[in-house]
């Protein structure tokens, strides 16, 4: 995932996409292994594009497709994959239905496109979403971002999903490190998370016990709360 | 500043150490430029520590400094620099006088650094931060990141600070583009933001005026909203 924008950089807005994409992507059993943020600059938007796409299955960018000076986005990837910036005659359409008699030459810069990117729309949401070849060009306001999820998973389609299973421990992340240590050597397939938590009375350590293969992650959180003292310890999935 | 988790990228957590450190680095005349999160993974984390430290000012790392099996980071800045990782005789000592006959080797995993590594201190906050020449090691829980921020900015000192001055407008984007532009070109050492806000029913866009010179973010904004029917501006600071 590619984030784009100064706000979150100058700590003005908190960021709150990557988590959604996060969430949505284990649904579809997809791997987020990377999230850079960037600010509001073509080169460095563009390099950066151009390598993430190279490297993995897919990229997200969240930001930078409004109508102003600061969105640049579209020109960036644009420039990462090596063609043009064209406007859509489809997007155009749209966006005059849209705006009527009101549609201004800024409105209008919202139908520039990457030529060759495709429009990606659902039965539901029929506004486009952007994509060139495995680059999905997605906005930054958290709402409007969680509205265009869904086109991204309609598209990417049902892998299998990650499960995710947790054990709440009422014993010092150190004090568990034994039994940390056995259970990822054990289960060298399950993603093992231990995270402390310092101010919380119900609990002082949350270990999580992650696969795409259910029976293994629980497997392993069962071994797991197999060696502690049942009564520090609270299950939860 | 490289965000090291697991429970980030599956969406487990939500991150808040991004704004936290760009709001404190801002105070302090310090432009947040790049962030990357990436896995728990030693080999991963060398690399971008050692890339990331090389190419800026300064470095901040944010979790994975724990005592258990998926807290890598010091191995991992250790293998960046290309130093060996050894027990700091003032961290056992603290650790032993804190954890008494309760202290483990797991505990005491708390003690490891890169050798040749910085223990930061103010008169106020005695619990040890790691720093390796320009790389500061940060704690990847928010409450705890925070207690650690004012070690940081008592090293690094006071630049000058960046002044913020915003125009919240009951306009939308695409029909403030015209003035956008023309600030933007008017003061160029000035970082114009643009913000919609779509279910607010306050304004529609928030327009910010960046610069470390207090007098010229002033001036964009004046001049900005000069061009604006008042009715639909509020100025706040």
């Amino acid at each position: 995932m590619l984030v784009i924008g100064d706000e979150i950089l100058s700590g003005k807005v908190q960021e709150a996409n990557v988590a959604t994409l996060a969430v949505a992507l284990r649904g579809l059993g997809v791997l987020l292994r990377r999230v850079v943020v960037v600010m509001d600059d073509i080169d460095t938007i563009a390099r950066e594009v151009a390598l993430l796409s190279k490297t993995h299955d897919w990229l997200f960018t969240s930001g930078g497709v409004g109508p102003t000076h600061d969105d640049v986005t579209v020109e960036a990837v644009a420039k990462a994959f090596g063609v043009r910036v064209v406007s859509s005659p489809e997007m155009e359409a749209m966006l005059r239905a849209h705006y009527k008699e009101r549609c201004t030459p800024g409105h209008l810069r919202m139908a520039l496109i990457p030529e060759g990117a495709s429009l990606e729309v659902t039965g539901d949401i029929t506004w486009p979403t952007i994509r060139l070849t495995n680059t999905w060009l997605l906005p930054g306001i958290p709402e409007v971002f969680r509205m265009k999820l869904p086109v991204v998973v309609a598209h990417i389609g049902a892998g299998r999903a990650f499960v995710s299973h947790a054990a709440y421990v009422r014993m010092e992340e150190s004090d568990l490190k034994p039994s940390l240590d056995r259970v990822v050597a054990q289960f060298t397939d399950v993603a093992v998370g231990s995270y402390p938590k310092w101010f919380d009375p119900s609990y002082k350590t949350k270990v999580t016990f992650d696969s795409r293969d259910a029976a293994r992650a629980r497997a392993a959180r069962d071994a797991f709360v197999s060696w502690l003292d049942p009564a520090l310890v609270t299950l939860r999935d």
